[in-house]
């Protein structure tokens, strides 16, 4: 936890906040700190700057704080994701959190387990404890929004091409001749397949709706170790 | 497991090979293998090439093989990371040899806890057991060198200084205002520091060895998303 997010219903008023529970326990335990330190925090969805404890109890500890800056700039980049299994997802976004991406797209595909779609990890507290932890280490506020898709071809015919508009798509996929470019100056929808990728429909669907299928080289990467790599890549 | 993994103790003679095990639970549960089949092999340390499964019994199944193509090229980067906690590394090790990169070296810093050091995934076998999961996603057959080095100060000042002889020496650290080069055409050895990132004290060190402090921008990355972020933006 590099910054200290504080959610609306942490304030006293507008300049002092209390915490209690895992982010208060984090601060005693991990950071160590004793009234008077100072610490970075950042108002969700909004600005960032320091809080001063004041007041350090048993429980519960009492902020002074005040916002300076805004957060980092966004990455323009909307990631559509085949439905990693469980253990992954959650790595996943949060990852997908720190490297800025503030669109995520969690979709079907015929090589994604079904069973995946069934995880506790897809509730909607579980998603967003992922994304809190990716802008606690990022110093970011800004949430990303994730939208589930459970049926590829409805997602991928009827919303898709109106969501790449005016982006570059491209569709992580190793068996491509074609490099994936390096600092693409626009925005960038990149489509990322499951375990042994996407089959030849899944790919002649996507290529129909304007992906362009590129590759990192002659290494199959795993998802986890792919995210990042194309991300910086193409950021 | 993308490519099956073959080891000397596998072969039954030149042109056929036994798997037992973890591999042969793999072959027949997860790519649902039978008879006939041809998968992708490799020769630890050596060539690619094609296994056809000639005989599929309850606990063992036997491969015809032939190889006729090298693994990908390797990276031309040193990894000198601060070691992770336990879990991460982990999947840092796979990370880095999915990415190609032959040499790790697992050093100490101010900030990496003592307990780390103690760790059964520091053990021989269990790193070495992530390196061949990280060679069997990539299709690689070369294994990457791994050197624990506990001490930081005797490894820094004596070591390190050969280690990145002709080489471009990177540390990242997320404080400072000069951003990753990109699509370096030459060896790179990288420093990673610990969560916390080094401490002054060892920025020294580094700045003294040849190293330049780069960062990827205002966002602080976890190691697991650092590394291929980095390694994919120099590579």
């Amino acid at each position: 936890m590099n910054l200290v997010l504080l959610h609306p219903e942490d304030l006293l008023n507008g300049s002092q906040a209390r915490l209690t529970g895992r982010r208060f326990r984090h601060i005693v335990e991990v950071h160590r700190a004793a009234a008077g330190d100072a610490l970075a925090v950042g108002m969700l969805g909004g600005r960032i700057g320091s809080g001063r404890v004041i007041k350090l109890g048993d429980a519960a500890l009492d902020l002074d704080i005040s916002f300076d800056r805004d957060p980092p700039e966004p990455l323009s980049f909307t990631i559509v994701l085949a439905l990693p299994r469980p253990k992954v997802l959650r790595r996943v976004l949060r990852s997908l959190t720190v490297l800025g991406v503030k669109r995520i797209v969690l979709m079907n595909a015929a090589r994604v387990e079904k069973s995946y779609w069934q995880s506790p990890f897809l509730e909607r507290e579980e998603i967003r404890r992922q994304l809190i932890l990716g802008l606690e280490q990022a110093f970011d506020t800004i949430l990303p929004e994730v939208l589930l898709r459970p049926r590829f071809k409805p997602f991928a015919e009827d919303e898709l091409p109106g969501m790449l508009r005016d982006s570059v798509a491209l569709v992580a996929h190793p068996g491509s001749s074609a490099p994936c470019p390096r600092e693409v100056r626009r925005p960038v929808t990149l489509a990322i397949g499951p375990e042994g990728g996407f089959v030849p429909y899944e790919l002649d669907i996507l290529s129909a709706c304007g992906f362009t299928a590129v590759s990192l080289g002659e290494r199959v990467l795993n998802v986890e170790t792919a995210i990042p790599a194309l991300i910086s890549r193409l950021a």
